[in-house]
C-alpha cells in the first residue's frame, strides 16, 4: 500500500512522539539537547546504511528499524558509552505508508529498550540510504579506546561470530543452509543485538574494545594499529553457533575471521581481570570468550588448535574493494 | 583521474585532521567530545543531500563540499546556535581521488571559517548522497525558535531570496539566462551562505526565526503554524538581486516566494526592536528588509505594493511531492 504521503506529513505521522530529553525535537531547525554534567563526554557517531550494499532490496522495513539503529549502538557499546538520543536522516525510493509503519515499529522497539531518544533528521526522496547519528555519555576517561591495548593482553569475543556471514552466503547462493539454519542464521544477520550492557560492564576492565563490523580479523587490524601492538589469535576458539559448527571447516573459519556484521564487541584485558570480566559478562547476560592474546610483536599470527600457523587470508572488508 | 582507493585510505587521505575539541577524531567507532557548559545547550541538525535531488549529477565536488555544510550551519544559524563539530557520512558510486580532493576542500574551507571540526564519519559505496550531522552550542534558553513569533511582529528576511531558483530554472531549461546572470545566480545556488553570525546576533532581538531552504512562504508557514498567528506578506518588498530584478515580475515573485534553497534566515521580531535589528545586521555585515508582519488571524495574506490581495499559488516545497 503506498500512501501519497507528504514529507511533513510523513514526519508527524510516524516519528514525532512528546519530546522527552530534547527540549525541541522532530520538526524544528534543529534540536536542542541540555549540556551533559560535566564530568562527561558526548560519544557520537555516524553510519550510513544504503540498500543493496548493508541490506537487500526488499528487506523487512521492521527488521531494517532495528538494524539501523543497533549497528549505531552497537558503535556506543564499542566505547562503553550510553545511549542518549539520534537523529534520523533517510532517502526513500517512495512515501510509502506500509514500510514507513514497519520501520518505525523496529527503531522505536530497540530505541526504547535501550532509552534513547529520536530528537530530530531529514527525509527526502533518493535512493534508499539510512543514515543515523547516534549520541551517547560516557564518563570522562573511561571510554573504551581501539588504542588501548597491551602486550599480554587477553583477548575476548561476545556472544558467537560468523552467523550473519553464513547467512549472507546463502541469499548470495555461495552456499545452501537448511530451513532451520537459515531462520537462525537470518535473524543474526537482520536484528544483530548491540552489546551495549556488556560496553558499560567492560568499563574500567578492558584495555581497548572495537566492535565487530567489518571482520574479526579486519577490526582486530585496528585494534593492533592503533595500540602499536600484534595478537596471536586461536581461529578455531571463535565461539560459534549451532548452525555454524555443522559448517565445514573452511567455511567456519572465512564466516568467523572475515565476515564481519555481527556487532559482538571483540576486546582485550589483562589476565588479572579474567575472573572480574566473566563476572561483568554474566551481569550482563552476555557470554564472553578468550579467543587469543596480545603482544608486543607488530602482526596477527592465526593458529590452530594444535598451534600451526595458518595463512591469514581473511582479508579485511572494505566498502569502497567489495563487489 | 579514478584512484583504486580503499576507505581507510580515503578517510586517511581526505579527512584525517588533529583533532581539536574531540578527543577522539575520524577513524574510531565514536567521536569523543567534552561535555559544554552547563549553561549552555546542545543544538543539533542533520541533513541528508542526494544526488538528482539537491544537486544535478557532474556538479562541482569543491562546490558540493562547501553547500553540503552550508546547508547545515543554516540551521544552526537558524536557531541562533554556534558552530562545533560536525559528521559526515557519504556514499560515492566510486572512489574518485580527485572528486573527494575538491569535495574536502570545498568542505574544509567552510569548516573552517566556521572554527567547526569535521569528528567523524562513515563512507561507502553506494548512489551518490551526503548526510552531515552538524552540533551547535547555544546558551540555555537563548536559541531561536519556529514557535515564538507574536502578533505585530515584524517580519524580516537576510539579503536576497530567489537567486538559487532563478539559477535552476536555467538548469532545467525552464528559462535561459544570459552568461553574466548564470553566473552571479549559480553562485548563489551552488555557493549558499550560512547566516550563522547573523543568527548569533539576533539572539535576544528575534521572537522566531527559520532558515529559507524550502521556499519563503513555505518556511513562514513552519512559523505560523508553530506560533499559532498569521501574517501578512508584501510579495514586491522580497529583496532581490539585481539578477531577479531583471525578470519578469511573474517569475521573480515564483523565484522570491516559492523557490528555497537560499539559505536567508526569516525571522520575525518586535517593532521596538528596529533599530537594534538594524544594528545587528550591520555589525553581521548582513543585509535585512523587512517584507511584512505577524498578526493574530490565521493564515498568510500576501499583498501587492498597492496592497491588492494576491493569490497565494506559491506551494510549499515538499522533498516527496517533487518531480
Amino acid at each position: 500500500m503506498t500512501a501519497p504521503l507528504g514529507e511533513f506529513d510523513l514526519i508527524a505521522r510516524y516519528f514525532t512522539r512528546p519530546a522527552r530529553r530534547a527540549f525541541l525535537g522532530v520538526g524544528d531547525d534543529c534540536a536542542l539537547l541540555p549540556a551533559p554534567a560535566a564530568d562527561e563526554q558526548l560519544a557520537i557517531s555516524s553510519d550510513m546504511l544504503v540498500e543493496g550494499r548493508h541490506f537487500l532490496p526488499g528487506a523487512d522495513s521492521e527488521a531494517l528499524g532495528h538494524k539501523a539503529l543497533a549497528v549505531n549502538l552497537s558503535d556506543l557499546a564499542a566505547v562503553g558509552a550510553r545511549p542518549h538520543a539520534f537523529t534520523l536522516a533517510m532517502a526513500l525510493p517512495e512515501a510509502d505508508a506500509r514500510w514507513l509503519e514497519g520501520f518505525a515499529r523496529g527503531l522505536f522497539a530497540l530505541a526504547d529498550a535501550h532509552d534513547i531518544e529520536l530528537i530530530g533528521g531529514d527525509t527526502t526522496r533518493g535512493p534508499r540510504n539510512l543514515c543515523l547519528t547516534v549520541l551517547g555519555l560516557v564518563p570522562r576517561g573511561q571510554a573504551l579506546l581501539r588504542s588501548g591495548a597491551q602486550p599480554g593482553d587477553d583477548l575476548w569475543v561476545s556472544g558467537t561470530v560468523g552467523d550473519a556471514r553464513l547467512a549472507l552466503g546463502h541469499r548470495l547462493g555461495e552456499w545452501a543452509l537448511d530451513a532451520p539454519t537459515q531462520a537462525a542464521t537470518f535473524l543474526r544477520m537482520d536484528r544483530p543485538t548491540p552489546r551495549v550492557t556488556l560496553g558499560l560492564a567492560l568499563r574500567g576492565l578492558a584495555h581497548a574494545a572495537i566492535d565487530v563490523s567489518d571482520g574479526l580479523l579486519a577490526d582486530l587490524g585496528h585494534i593492533l594499529r592503533q595500540s602499536r601492538v600484534g595478537a596471536v589469535v586461536q581461529a578455531d576458539d571463535c565461539p560459534a553457533s549451532a548452525s555454524l559448527r555443522d559448517q565445514p571447516l573452511m567455511r567456519r573459519r572465512l564466516c568467523q575471521l572475515a565476515g564481519g556484521d555481527d556487532y559482538e564487541l571483540l576486546f582485550t584485558a589483562p589476565p588479572a581481570a579474567r575472573a572480574a570480566v566473566t563476572v561483568a559478562a554474566a551481569q550482563a547476560i552476555t557470554p564472553v570468550t578468550r579467543i587469543g592474546r596480545i603482544d608486543a610483536e607488530p602482526g596477527l599470527r592465526l593458529i590452530d588448535a594444535s598451534g600451526q600457523v595458518l595463512d591469514n587470508v581473511y582479508a579485511g572488508f572494505d566498502h569502497f574493494r567489495m563487489p
